[in-house]
């Protein structure tokens, strides 16, 4: 099971994160971000790819999507926070998003 | 473009749909429903099947995706309320849950 990031692991990749638009959700040890795409084709298009990666990692993010823009919100349920899961999976999104 | 439903039109068509398990949204002029499945992929693979029928109908739903339930908002934009196109997508998202 994946295991709470301590106070320090945290901080360096909720900094880390926040470069590329990531930032802590209010009330929830969580992280969030707002994805824009071209058009409804490219942002379903890119939520596909995540969600091999997600179904592969067994690691699945809260999601929503209104036409082209895809708004994400990452945490860990087992470990009641942010795990080294929700950082590999929000650079994996990044990547996938470049 | 898509007209607004008239008052009948929207009443018989929120009629029908209420028997598979879609009801108004508070305060919008919109309907919402949520699907649930056996699994992120069960759920995943439905709306890409609703995503290929949305993009072809030119009309895209609001959706929410958590492991596997989906939550599902139809209302049309340019014409400020519910209009057929959001009828025929609800009734095409049951048909593709079945």
């Amino acid at each position: 099971m994946a295991q709470k990031l301590n106070k320090a692991e945290r901080e360096q990749a909720v900094n880390d994160l926040a470069q590329s638009g990531w930032s802590v959700v209010d009330g929830r040890d969580a992280i969030q971000k707002q994805f824009k795409f071209k058009s409804f084709v490219r942002a379903f298009g890119w939520m596909s790819s995540v969600a091999i990666v997600a179904e592969k990692m067994n690691h699945h993010p809260e999601w929503s999507n209104v036409y082209s823009t895809v708004n994400v919100v990452l945490t860990t349920h087992d470990a009641d926070g942010l795990s080294e899961l929700d950082i590999k999976l929000a650079r994996k999104m990044d990547t996938l998003a470049q």
